[in-house]
């Protein structure tokens, strides 16, 4: 199947260096910036040049293939040029479990035995590297295709932050399976929460929903309950930065209140995500680290403080959305329902 | 009893014309601007020069004031004049009952058959407009009293929108409750919703917090229930545009989200406001109209457009609370609880 293209891509391998659409300029401008180093790279996942779960771990791997493409010729010493530059990745962001789970699948890659010398391993670390960014586009084609079934002609869908290909480097997640619809003639609208602080919903999934041709929405994130008392809402689907053993699920902070408002008024709410965002290793929602983020986020906006000088501020970039609430989680292997139980067996 | 005074007033006669504080430029810039006609007060309420629906029916009293004060000087044509305004302004905001009741007692008083000639009515409407502005004070200061017993000391507090001085022209209502117990010494921390679009938490009640000396955190709307998931919150007061005779409540957008966390982590959550905007004639929230107001106010911040060029957007103002997730209503007549039934007669 090939997805219809679009004039855009969120992250770029380009023969030596790293291409990265700079997502905090968007939707007044599309920059793309390039990078040589795996700090440099670092550096731009904290700032958030670049984000969404799948796109920080794919974006942290092609990092680590940086690190080794720059590395001396001597194997021991790219590997610990890897390994140093993993450690830098992994201080970037704490919440999303795909950035871990891309770290470790690279290190393994750089420590395999089987690597026997410094031009071997870097090919192997990008071939690797590669590799994950055709699964992540395969993976979101495949929880695409779980998901068409559930939404209907007509449907009127709830989003939350951003879950595009911008968010994944691939097709896209919980928008990949709006767009999967789209693509098939399925009539959809999608009310786009514009999620503060950082309004990744009214900047950068209204521009991908525009660029996709599919009608839309902006809604501030408090009218979401509101929508449903008043209209019809078919459902709402949204992506997740950490989903714990018992299907607790970390998603942009807001999406708690949507999953409280889509409980109250019956409308069914998924989340859609690769399993790697999965994590066994996390028994439930409350082991899952919450990133704060810095307060500007939430003082300032377009460079404009909106706070009094001197107001103090949280900025907890994550919620968590308990299991029990979720109608389904769709990966790349099917749709769960509850009550979720992830193994490290179930994920193999 | 005597408020501690406050270094600004939102509203405020000048004899012979309205001095408003422009809420535009909060915090920013403390601008008072000055009105001499009910046609340019319609359009500073429209604007939300000034907002908060006691201080919008204060400010549309004023206004008739202003009418009758610039009024040829024969009766009948004077309440013609009077009449004229009144209709210009209840054309400017729909959904707060204030603006109405306040406009309808104005209208009371000049056509009152014991006014006898020009001179007399306007000297009548200025005393009932400056009646309806130490009501105001008194009725703010009576909330306060009610609410006191429900804010325990070390309470952490979460409000949405702006309900102090600047929203009533008064004490505050729900941030009346606060600043009373603040007075009083009861220690208290107030989680300022940053309320989008228009962030009146995030500008005014930050703002007027600061004023009072009362500590405070800004919040997104959408971390209100990640709070009451991770830390203690013991109260969520909020004010109201209108209270159905069910007790269904219109506010802001974004009330609903936080009253259905509330309920769900068992958090009191309270209404307050004068019982002027009590509208027993509205059965429930459903009759209630929702003003939905200008796009650019979720397309653009501070001037600078954030969503993409030609995004649609919905921006309904308030949204509607069950009476039945309302721990209880605070009027200057004491503190009401669920199941409600105002009738006109109870408000009488």
């Amino acid at each position: 199947m090939n997805p219809s293209p679009l004039p855009y891509r969120a992250i770029e391998w380009r023969g030596h260096y790293l291409r990265l659409l700079d997502q905090r300029l968007l939707p007044d401008q599309v920059t793309y910036v390039d990078y040589v180093s795996a700090a440099e790279v670092a550096g731009a996942i904290r700032e958030m040049v670049v984000r969404g779960a799948p796109a920080i771990g794919l974006t942290a791997a092609y990092a680590l293939a940086l690190a080794a493409h720059h590395a001396p010729n001597a194997l021991s010493e790219l590997q610990t040029a890897v390994k140093a530059a993993a450690e830098c990745l992994k201080a970037s962001r704490p919440t999303a479990v795909n950035l871990f789970w891309a770290v470790q699948r690279m290190l393994a890659c750089a420590y395999d035995p089987r690597q026997a010398n410094a031009p071997e391993a870097r090919a192997a670390l990008l071939a690797e590297a590669q590799a994950i960014d055709a699964e992540n586009l395969q993976m979101d084609l495949s929880i695409a295709r779980h998901a068409y079934p559930l939404i209907p002609d007509g449907a009127r869908i709830v989003h939350h932050c951003n879950t595009g290909p911008l968010a994944t480097g691939g097709y896209g997640t919980a928008l990949g399976a709006i767009r999967y619809a789209h693509e098939r003639g399925v009539q959809v609208h999608v009310f786009v929460d514009e999620t503060r602080p950082r309004l990744q919903g009214a900047r950068l999934t209204a521009w991908e929903l525009q660029q996709m041709g599919v009608p839309f929405t902006v809604i501030p994130d408090g009218a979401s309950g509101h929508l449903m008392r008043t209209q019809k809402v078919d459902l709402c689907i949204v992506g997740c930065d950490r989903v714990a053993a018992n299907g607790d699920t970390a998603n942009k902070i807001g999406t708690y209140h949507l999953a409280l408002a889509a409980r109250a008024h019956g409308v069914p709410f998924y989340v859609a995500g690769p399993s790697s965002t999965i994590d066994p290793a996390t028994p439930h929602g409350d082991a899952i680290p919450i990133e704060e983020r810095p307060p500007d986020e939430v003082t300032h906006l377009a460079g404009r403080r909106i706070t009094p000088e001197g107001a103090g501020v949280a900025n907890p970039s994550f919620d968590v959305t308990p299991a029990a609430w979720i109608s389904g989680i769709i990966t790349e292997k099917g749709v769960s329902r509850p009550p979720y139980h992830f193994s490290e067996k179930s994920q193999e």
